[in-house]
């Protein structure tokens, strides 16, 4: 037996216990989480230092050892997202459906756990607990497989939540760590059919893309964001400004930021120069269509295919100005990488057609991009936002990581 | 651009169009594909005797050609499958939950189409229809690859569903067949990221063990069944012998069929001799354990772990002897597929643990397996049944073939 396969069987033995543990013993695990992350909060910067060095030594640019980083005040927001994860209702038992058939049997359809998760992200290591708490509410068993540039953090941070589990005599292998951080590992982990029910890569485009072409474990896509702004004719100008700014500048590293802006040549010369002139206080790239030009001036940055594409996650948009919701939504259709999409508009009859033809996880009429997030959707937390069709789509909360399982209530009944 | 990958470029360009028509527009198209195969029943027959000459040449099983044989009868039957589709309620559209939150915005969380789906199957060329009318209900395009011995048969009638849906002015793009049988034209149909949101894998273990391996796009694993009967200490005898016997010989080729039978040491002595006695009516093979021959005599072949592990299809059954609840429990959970498992009981106590403890798409108390399917279930037509986890789990009917959208609708909410 390998390493992985090691891991994925110590998985499996104590899959059952968190699966079948009652809702108070998950909440007492994870309160036993939280109150060891604080009590060893010298420990993990500790260990913290050691990745922080290295970082340091390996030329890692600021940007990311920031990401690394951790302190008492980050332990304790980590800390602190465990225990929100306490009052969320739990789903596990829960009944989606139920039917009586005319033959008498009783059928339920009802919320299980996954059974063994694995992860894949990449250096913060907030995300070691984050997912793993996360999985653990949802009464599943993890394995975690983080970035090697995070290493002693997500050693250190997973030895205090197994040894929290221990402390109340939970089994410590429903949460795992990867600690081999070669490529041959995780490419193990991604075929470890035997016993991992499913991989949810947490990352960049890179990491996605690398874990969807090796894995033959189903994998859930947390994708990235191409988002669109259609203002149509009728919008009201300063709620369309407002919802620019919001989605291209609040905050523009995160997938569901605002990366293309399309705007309908009857409301264009009106609306460019008052969305130009909020941008500007950010000093927002814009890299337009030749009618964007000519209404914007000569400052506007020509758009070329690859910019309408991009998810530039930075103080850029692409703008175009279209003739009809219709050349719109075709735009869309072509871009869009399914994240989350938005009309401002005060045509019922074009929010509704916008809402129905744009195939997005998440498809708004007057409101920002930016609320695609667990938290927004009032799930408590989330795990990651799904770009595919399959299973889940959109941000997934608990109940995204469950499956289902029928029960059938008989009384002899055969075929 | 290879032949594939037209496919999938011609499979998204009317994508929109079987997404969003109406459940009229979608039901007038079934009936026109329901009476083409009437009308065409003599030009089927011709191209599937090809398909049968070929088989008789070279030398395939005559239960393989039986298989393959379509004659009038069948044919009928195949229309008649499509026209129930069309009293199944159409799921595209409706809402699964929707909220309002402390900020206004409303979000709904509707069923929309998968959008483009891959069937890979093998050859009986009835699934062609069934696969092909069952995905375009759901609003989906579909993809059709179907084993060599079945492409004449394969062809023409998908040809005769094309024509159909040309002539009420549908696109016939919405269903494409793969005409080059390859391996390689199959394993790139696997990759196509691009164009497919999901693969459907329909046949034997070693079509969709090789399917999983190979998929880069996502894959719903329709799955073997090593299903189990637990006889309880309490339970009634008639009915454990006529839940084993119906799971066991009503139809043995089947997924639901029962592969493996575990009795309480407690009630062996009289529940064994009684379920062999009617197994013997359809002379089916026991292989069991120790305490099993001693109670059924030398007969009785000696049961491998590889034995415990087959999905036999046939009129063959592994019995083994347990001490508790818990013991059976403990064997389903080594040796189970997750298809449909059974306990036959009267303690409340017993029935409520294996429900709760045997991790199985279907759990059954007191009735057969064989009730593990789409039309016992009320879903009216199923594409498969789904052995994973992720999705879709146990008999994938309409719903299963959809997906979600979050429609969001504010008054201008920014974060």
């Amino acid at each position: 037996m390998t390493y992985i396969e090691t891991l994925g069987s110590n998985a499996k033995a104590v899959e059952s216990v968190i699966a079948t543990a009652s809702t108070e013993q998950k909440n007492k695990a994870l309160k036993a989480i939280a109150e060891a992350l604080i009590a060893k909060t010298d420990y993990i910067i500790e260990q913290n230092k050691t990745d922080l060095e290295n970082a340091e030594k390996n030329g890692i640019p600021k940007v990311m050892q920031d990401r690394l980083m951790l302190d008492a005040k980050r332990i304790k927001g980590i800390a602190d997202s465990v225990m929100t994860l306490i009052d969320l209702q739990d789903v596990i038992g829960t009944i989606d459906c139920g039917t009586v058939r005319p033959n008498g049997l009783r059928i339920c359809k009802t919320r299980v756990p996954l059974g063994i998760i694995g992860i894949i992200f990449e250096s913060r290591p907030n995300v070691t607990v984050d997912a793993a708490t996360l999985c653990l509410k949802a009464g599943n068993a993890v394995i975690l497989r983080g970035g090697k540039e995070a290493i002693n953090s997500n050693k250190c941070l997973c030895s205090v939540m197994r040894e929290a589990l221990e402390s109340i005599s939970m089994p410590p292998d429903i949460i795992q760590l990867v600690e081999d951080t070669s490529h041959e590992a995780a490419g193990e982990l991604m075929k470890l059919n035997q016993y991992l029910d499913v991989l949810i890569p947490r990352g960049g485009a890179g990491l996605i893309n690398a874990v969807v072409k090796q894995a033959t474990v189903p994998v859930i896509q947390t994708g990235t964001g191409n988002c669109h702004v259609f203002v149509d004719e009728s919008a009201d100008i300063e709620m369309a400004v407002n919802i620019v700014d919001n989605g291209k500048t609040q905050r523009p590293s995160v997938c569901n930021a605002v990366e293309s802006l399309l705007v309908h040549k009857n409301i264009a010369d009106k609306a460019l120069p008052a969305i130009k002139a909020k941008l500007d206080e950010h000093n927002v790239e814009i890299r337009g269509c030749e009618k964007t030009a000519a209404i914007l001036g000569d400052l506007v940055i020509p758009a070329t295919d690859e910019d309408y594409a991009k998810e530039f996650l930075d103080y850029i948009i692409s703008v175009k100005v279209v003739d009809s919701v219709d050349e719109a939504i075709e735009h869309i259709r072509k871009y869009s990488t399914g994240h989350s999409e938005c009309i401002v508009t005060n045509s019922l009859e074009n929010a509704e057609k916008f809402q129905r033809m744009v195939d997005a996880a998440a498809v708004y009429v007057n409101a920002s991009t930016r609320f695609t997030d667990g938290g927004e959707f009032g799930f408590g937390a989330e795990i990651g936002i799904s770009t595919q069709k399959l299973h889940a789509r959109g941000p997934m909360g608990l109940n995204e990581l469950t499956a289902v399982k029928y029960l059938i209530n008989g009384n002899g009944q055969i075929r």
